[in-house]
């Protein structure tokens, strides 16, 4: 046995630990070399980096389960990983000891498509679910950024949404049932297959969100509906973001129920038309609003993209932009796709993950503008308007390195403190993780910390299941 | 200090407790007299009664903690009540001791018609809910069959549905923020206002559906949606259950989406017509599925009627009935609300909450017809066949009573092993409560219920709160 790192409290990694992990996983499921560790040292937020002393990669559910009570005997902190493209650093080992990465559990195990559910594994990447359900006519609406790569088990940690969950709901309303292994190695399979479940406590929806701090998810079994049977796409352009902002209001109070509902700003806007065609008319609008309608037939959805312009003008909307062909629509999406990458191009950014009650949009970009202006940053705002969660992507400009660290802290801590006070929260679906840590007391009192605190010291006594998140210890 | 009675280790209630409750609830709060225990003492399931030693009606949240942390210091268990419309006896106080009823905390404290949401207290009546935010020109979903009587503090803790959460969801999914007080008396705020929110764990969906046994929720903040535009009913007469049986299956495939799907089975439809009119049309059918579409116009409904309607003849359906008119589609439902209480009226009745995948309800009911009949007892099923989750109804008919309690016990114990071994689950909506505690661990596994059982420890470590349910001891 090796003794205990004093500074943290858990075991250091010795040979004859990877031995015994090798013994476990296999030779190939276990990496050492630093190539590999540094790569699992980073993922999608900012430029953080902790090397990890091993990474473990279990091809199932057995190992998952060897793997966790082995470590939890020994006191080595595990830190579980899907794709790595989270945002708030949740799969950065902070604490050092292990990676445990999902990545080879990548099977769907069964599509139903009678009872229209499928069960799958939580390294299946999320554009190929669904690409594979799609081949049955099915339809799995949670849509994050980052589909093409990331993981099942990512979202459900994070409770994942994008722009469609707008009208479908984030991840955790797709989520039935959860196979999940606890510290101590113990597999728990909660929910069913069924619609409706009142069999005792929800611990679905209590692992959905809790950003792999309670147990690993390994598979879960996922509700779906039909492909829709008709889309349209509308880009609405407006001369001032107030008015912009009092449109998403309005588009949901008249029950238009857009399937998306996203708003760009001009700066956004503008970040993408340095390198990717915009169309003229949206390129000198101040904030533009993309709707995705979803319905029975293009003729039930023109007639509802009719009434939605009207709601437009009324707003002060310029000419509302149609798109009912599939290259049209992706082309008007594209724009929004393209934001992150093309703010991230211009230099240093931090994106904070805003949400307010959708009325207090006007209210939250201006804020972000005073705390970015404040602190001699630039703010850029875009994202989910129709869920009043917006990205505010705070630009590090001309500042130098140290005065854009200090003062990226600065503005982000005042946005959030501004949000707060709006009556919104400091994650919509980015999670807490490691880098929003001292911002969750801002939100979410002290009775529900102690609370939710008491629930992690239950599922993991002993500290070792992704330590350093969620709470500042 | 009076001593804990020896049979269940809780305190007895003596004139110094009353008088200390008093004070907390005033004198108008504390009910004492016989007549009114024995009222608090039952519900709506089967004939249970469980005398209480007192009644406590607070008047707000301040009150309902103080009587908390007093009983909780006292060791006097304490069981919370709504309307007492619940089917698996979970308001009753089965260890004795207080029944604390949220009536009279019976207030909509705000509607945000900007935000479409609203937060109202636990007591407020489900139906008073809906009218006071449909004058907002907006809609609350859930519908349970109680819901003229019903109260939202027991549909959060059920966990509540109803025909439309077919297409809405149930309780569950309209819930974004709670107001709950622990068994010390902490006042927990969980949620927000915010349409997504992965600030920490959900500590709202683990309380929703967990009747009333980790925290007595005192208000909540709900999202509505507008009220639907247009609304269709369709009556689909069957010839043969099992036709009826996969139609509902195949309507769910062919992505018709109805905001309700309820299947009545002929025992049902007769029980209604013995005193009420209903179409002869419908009257000799072998199984009936009633539908409510909603949608944004008559027009696109009426569409949607007739894909559906193909749909149906196709699974050999007879010819479908539409009510355009709400007279008239009132009258349709009328049929599926009265089966309840004409099951009632025939005899005694046990209600079984079954729940399978929507695939297996053909098998679903001929495991019930088995059950029963192996028991000398009629099975009669309906309810939400959208959700997979019928009600059977198991009647007493011509035995007597010593008779008719061990059959029911025995019958309802093969269905719920039959509905498991489906896929099913022993609860859809009624929750587990008292009465259905023994079939909790055919559906849900040894390391899922100790996790359970470690939950309601945390939250509850001196065992006060609603006990004796859920969890058999």
């Amino acid at each position: 046995m090796s003794q205990p790192d004093p500074s943290t409290g858990f075991a250091v990694t010795t040979p004859a630990f990877l031995s015994r992990l090798a013994e476990i996983v296999g030779e190939d499921g276990l990496l050492t070399d630093d190539v590999a560790l540094d790569g699992y040292g980073r993922d999608e937020t900012e430029d953080l980096h902790f090397q990890p002393e091993a990474v473990v990669l279990p091809r199932d559910t057995e190992q998952v389960s060897r793997v966790l009570a082995w470590a939890n005997e020994n006191l080595v902190p595990v830190t579980p990983r899907g794709a790595g493209t989270g945002l708030s650093g949740g799969a950065l080992p902070v604490h050092r000891g292990l990676v445990l990465s999902l990545e080879r559990l990548d099977r769907i195990r069964s599509i139903d498509s009678e009872n229209l559910t499928v069960v799958a594994e939580a390294g299946v990447v999320t554009a190929e679910l669904q690409r594979r359900v799609d081949e049955h006519g099915l339809f799995y609406p949670p849509d994050p950024a980052s589909r093409e790569t990331c993981q099942l088990g990512g979202n459900i940690a994070e409770d994942s949404a994008g722009p469609r969950c707008c009208l479908y709901g984030s991840t955790r309303r797709w989520v039935m049932g959860l196979e999940a292994v606890r510290p101590d190695g113990a597999i728990l399979e909660t929910g069913s297959r069924n619609l409706k479940d009142v069999a005792g406590y929800n611990l679905t929806q209590l692992l959905v969100g809790s950003e792999g701090t309670l147990a690993v998810v390994t598979a879960a079994t996922l509700r779906l509906i039909p492909r829709p049977a008709a889309t349209l796409t509308l880009a609405l352009p407006f001369d001032r973001l107030e008015q912009a902002a009092r449109a998403v209001c309005e588009i949901f109070r008249g029950g238009h129920s857009p399937a998306a509902c996203e708003l760009l700003e001009s700066g956004a806007i503008q970040a993408v038309a340095a390198s990717h065609p915009v169309p003229a008319q949206l390129n000198r609008c101040d904030a533009l609003i993309l709707i995705e309608l979803h319905g029975d037939d293009t003729e039930q959805l023109l007639r509802r993209a009719a009434a939605l312009g009207e709601t437009a003008e009324q707003m002060g909307g310029d000419e509302v932009l149609l798109a009912k062909e599939p290259p049209e629509q992706r082309r008007l999406w594209e724009i929004r796709e393209k934001v992150g990458e093309a703010v991230k191009q211009r230099s240093l950014y931090k994106e904070a993950d805003a949400v307010v009650p959708r009325s207090a949009l006007a209210e939250l970009v201006r804020h972000a503008r005073r705390a970015a202006a404040r602190h001699r940053l630039e703010a850029i705002c875009y994202g989910h308007a129709g869920d009043g969660n917006l990205h505010v992507s705070l630009v590090q400009g001309e500042l130098d390195a140290e005065a854009w660290q200090e003062a990226r802290d600065a503005a982000e801590e005042d946005l959030f403190r501004a949000v707060v006070s709006l009556g919104g929260t400091v994650s919509g679906e980015h999670g807490i993780g490691w880098t929003q840590r001292r911002y969750l007391p801002l939100a979410v009192g002290e009775t529900e910390l102690e609370t939710m605190a008491a629930i992690k010291r239950l599922f993991d006594p002993r500290g070792i299941l992704n330590p350093g998140k969620i709470f500042v210890e």
